[in-house]
């Protein structure tokens, strides 16, 4: 597996690292300046994919050797996390050029990672998502020496202006999925551009149809023996980024209203205190706050790291290691749920009737966390871990576990 | 105090009634339809303002002697609850018709409160709300024979398009508030149609900016001796009104959950079980919300009980009386608040991830809420729960207690 | 069904009444000054069965015409509560009496309710349970004329010192149980007093084992057609007299919390109030247990007015009608086992670290509360009542639903 | 500050943890066996204090070049931790050795401290807690070349069969407390050994009464110049310490739990399982148990880190690193306070009824954590964590914070 073994030299990384901060920090500024506005609009955020592409992010993952910036899963969730601090639409868009650009080597031979790294980082395509595994209406059928696709996927986020559809196929007589990877380019695919959500409102995580589509056999991907374990891998890296952008929402809204209280917030008359932020129920709930989301950021931080380490094993993980990491991101992604979505509720008991006014937007926080936590159960989350805490059975490795 | 005791006939209730009941019924019905696209649109529902005129319900508290259909609070609070259900924004217009129509009742002599309820009656004028104590703008200055008033009042509910509003204003060297009822169309008062705000979006809760407005002697309403407590408790009918209000909102949740759970929400892939109807996760969400739900309807008809009670005591209405009364309101209203919130947020634990298509505006349920809610700051509610708890303090009569 | 037709007269059941509430009164003086001692002891409440016998109150649910005191459940549940705010094990004991006492009547034939009313009424007797469902180990064999009982029943609380037991045995053959009604002092029944738990420690909630036992016929309860719903009603009556114990429980330490923070808890350093009774955080604890201690009555008390309401519907209580009771009685019991529970912990936070000497003995609260909510799981209440919320099946009636 | 400047040689350590680690094994079983019968006595574990002595582990923290073990704080919250798991009461006893023996370093001179690190190794010396600073009863009074001491100090954990007394006491016109250092054997020390709790009961946490005592001048700490902050860090350390002790009965109750559902808890006839390790609700509890575990571990281990790497800066220490510091330590204190009561309530909704059973007593660890978890309120430290969070204000340095 060479593709794990040869890293970018540490000094590429450090330089890379410069660059990389420079840009994300810029990104941020821009994204918030508008994103209250675009949440507003809806549809494609198609001059922040444009900022995307022209920052050279997303190669972030692509190892150096195939000419990307061979950053690790810790570096690649750190700056999800500031995205989507600000814009968690963004975020989503961003997080799935690594979920797709990656799926080669996960799911594919080390041939077809090679190619898809090279020529994505030759070419800065980005990705989008088709693997909606509750959908099985996208149809393989062998036609000469390759494949016709027929359906429709639904929850395709980022299928507006995108390159490249990494897309979980059925075909007859195969059990589970076979998975393509198809441009958005090619003949017969429409992209239904059809996302109206009260959440998450410009990742246009829509439709994609799929008419008599051609596929080559290699544009097929096709897991070698000895990655049994790591070819189900993928939900781990997807679980684990959903967490990430969960929780910084959190931070994100947390921030906001620090800053609302601190700077507009009155005190309540019947308070007795001169200021909002001397008001004792008022500090109680940034207290509580605060603490969900140190606890939130030690667990989310502890599952990337497992992820970080497991991914290095590549073909190597075995799947007690595996099922190890699926927990702790399950632990992680459960609290962060649940405590993300009474913090973003919460913000505004400290924050006053004024927050509500249209002009902050505010509620998005709430509008995006609820709407992207609903993505897999969280009651099915905590069961799983509270099948390995009291049974020590590991979660089933599937699309969500 | 003969305003309050010589209720309309038994036979008239009865007739008026029925009369009632259908109208409110095909009213539900009208608001549930458009709903989902008003609450898009925000800005003023005219034709549901028009509706209500039409139905003589802005005549349902005004005693039957003066015109009106003689309802108790119990009786208007049940119709705003079933309004909340479907449309809080509409709700919202419809309380402040009740709590303006009423309100020279509360801090005027009783031939004030004759002739605004007369007047009401026979001209139908739709009532707004210009009480907003926490906002001393709005200027009362003697001149002449009457007065002039010049300011800016914000939280103006159901300003646009309204007939009356009753106003709080601060005269120099009076201490409190002095109440005038204004004339929406009369010279120098521009409602500024300015509301634009996450949730309550067709309430029209702007500002009215006053311009040197003229305003007659008995304008300004009058509070004989011997009504001292009870000119404070429009802050109970106030609170209870919202009370009623935030419950309809819950329930209004929970029915539409439970219609999307039995038609639309599928099983869990790792549920085991057949239908979504049999998870044991969401029987269990439904459960609680159920409880919750239960334990604050009790809470809240007990509190409605003792307003129309306490109502019918008019002037002789002791402070104690008042007190236990505030108690009651508080209790159901920190309860329904705090347990409204959580399950506005959680039917979509039930409901699964298609529900957060903006197509069915379920989220409007938890915007509506949390900024209506924030009205004022429940921790003070709950303290004053506890205070009365503990020490047997009654709460402090305000605009909010 | 005579037994359910000829309520005691308006004026006797006053005058019981008065008697009545003045033997409460004083039994509960009494209970209260020794609770903390005899809960550190366990064993017998001799004295105090004694005194309940001497009180008349073991005939309170009887008819009047078979010499009971002819109080209606509402009653019951009243004076069992104010046995549970100061000593929980006497509430159990004497809740045993009334649900011992009715078995009769809910699972035997008319005469045989007739025959145990008048029996206990005459002599006094004071019944105890032998109900465990869960223990299926006492085996009712035939012989001759009657029946031979052997076997240990678990579980059975009040059954030291106790005249009657009410027990459920199995049979070869027969579905279900039988019930048989044995007297204790009858050959080859030996109380075991083997309890020794870490709450409800007066209870002798201990084994009885049962050699050879003869029981005549007539001692076997005999359900006539008819009663084929009344006969499910019995584990209504269980859990509702639990849900009032675990609101007395509840009540009690609310109280005496109250008056430990009113004369004891000092104002913490860093709070800046002069008196713990005017901290922020203990008035906001005070406020969300008396909020949640007022829900907790309202569902209790409308679950005891739905159980009189069915009680006296006899053998024509519907299936439908029994089962909205059920609901009712389960919302209650499951919010009540809830926040009980949370109150009894939250009670040292407004008290403070002294309130922890055993002198106080204010752990009894959570132990017995801990302790006697684990009668059945408050998740398969909550889930009933899920069912009935969202699919609206009513609870299997059996001997816990 | 060479005291902390010269910590034991790498090999020492590993040496002294082998050796450590054998013995705390060994005291962990033991501990075990007789934890239920010892609460059940309370009073005065001698045994255990007599193998604690025996294990050298007295002088776990004392620098080696005084004659101790070298420990670091981790490795002494590690240990503590684990006698936690089993019996918090000797746990108690062990971490005030430590908050005992390091006193003379934080309150005293470099001299002193040399003293009495050397002297307690020397004769494996015993310490207790004298520092209750809620108490100012003892009175320091100079008497000719030393001082005497009058009073009597409550809450003195430890106290019976103890060596040393660290001791707050008042001396008029000092402002603040002066600390002395008192052998419990000394002329007028009077161990009550008074302790009766619902909770912790083998702390021996009584009065000690001082009459008259003698106390020699170097025998009151007297801080130099330059530690004004490093003197107020040991309420750091004893808030981290019990922040340790808390978290450990809550992973002693889970494993507890653990242990008695796999082998003990049936399924409920209701869940339609055949093991109760397959009911949902069980399942859903162990996972919620098992998450908040594993954050509170997380937000304990940080603090604990920063606690140590506070104590390596010594007299260095900057009010803002203390400060930081105890933020860190009050988020994860709060945490593990509300989320340990939590579990060691829920352990029961896992075990079920039978577990209630004395003979287990299960119930200590409530008992424990809730009289423990006393110690300050936590409302004050949530607001403490929210003062930073709101408003960067760093927690007063005084005994508790």
């Amino acid at each position: 597996m060479p593709l794990l073994t040869s890293p970018p030299l540490q000094s590429q990384v450090h330089a890379n690292a410069q660059a990389i901060d420079a840009w994300v920090d810029t990104l941020v500024d821009e994204f918030a300046a508008t994103a209250v506005e675009r949440d507003r609009q809806g549809g494609t955020a198609q001059a922040e994919r444009d900022r995307l592409r022209q920052s050279n992010l997303l190669k972030l993952v692509i190892p150096a050797q195939y000419g990307g910036l061979g950053a690790d899963w810790e570096t690649a969730m750190r700056i999800t996390r500031r995205f989507a601090q600000v814009d968690s639409s963004i975020a989503h868009l961003f997080s799935y050029q690594h979920l797709g650009v990656v799926a080669p080597q996960v799911f594919g031979n080390p041939e077809q990672a090679a190619h898809y790294y090279s020529q994505t980082a030759q070419h800065n395509w980005f990705w989008c998502n088709g693997f909606n595994p509750l959908d099985r209406r996208v149809i393989l059928t062998p036609d000469g020496a390759g494949f016709r696709i027929n359906g429709t996927k639904s929850f395709c986020s980022g299928s507006v202006d995108s390159d490249v559809i990494p897309l979980s196929t059925v075909q007859e007589g195969v059990e589970g999925f076979r998975i393509a990877i198809v441009p958005t380019q090619r003949e017969g695919v429409e992209v239904q551009g059809d996302w109206n959500n009260m959440g998450q409102r410009q990742t246009d995580s829509g439709n994609i149809r799929f008419s008599n589509v051609w596929v080559a056999a290699d544009e097929i991907l096709a897991p070698p023996a000895g990655n049994e374990v790591f070819r189900t891998f993928r939900s781990c890296l997807t679980q684990i980024t959903f967490t990430n952008i969960y929780l910084g929402v959190a931070q994100g809204a947390f921030e906001a209203a620090r800053s609302y209280t601190r700077s507009q917030t009155r005190a309540w008359p019947g308070s007795k205190v001169e200021s909002a932020t001397e008001d004792p129920y008022i500090l109680q709930h940034y207290g509580e706050m605060a603490i969900a989301l140190e606890a939130a950021t030690l667990l989310t931080d502890r599952a990337t790291a497992l992820v970080q380490a497991a991914w290095e094993k590549g073909y190597a993980l075995t799947a007690e290691e595996r099922g190890e990491c699926a927990v702790a991101i399950a632990t992680a992604k459960a609290f962060v749920t649940q405590n993300g979505l009474a913090l973003v509720n919460k913000i505004f008991d400290v924050m006053g009737t004024r927050a509500t006014s249209a002009d902050y937007g505010f509620d998005r926080y709430w509008r995006n966390l609820r709407t992207f936590t609903l993505h897999d159960p969280v009651d099915y989350k905590i069961r799983a871990v509270g099948n390995w805490a009291l049974n020590r059975e590991l979660p089933t490795p599937d699309f969500y576990g």
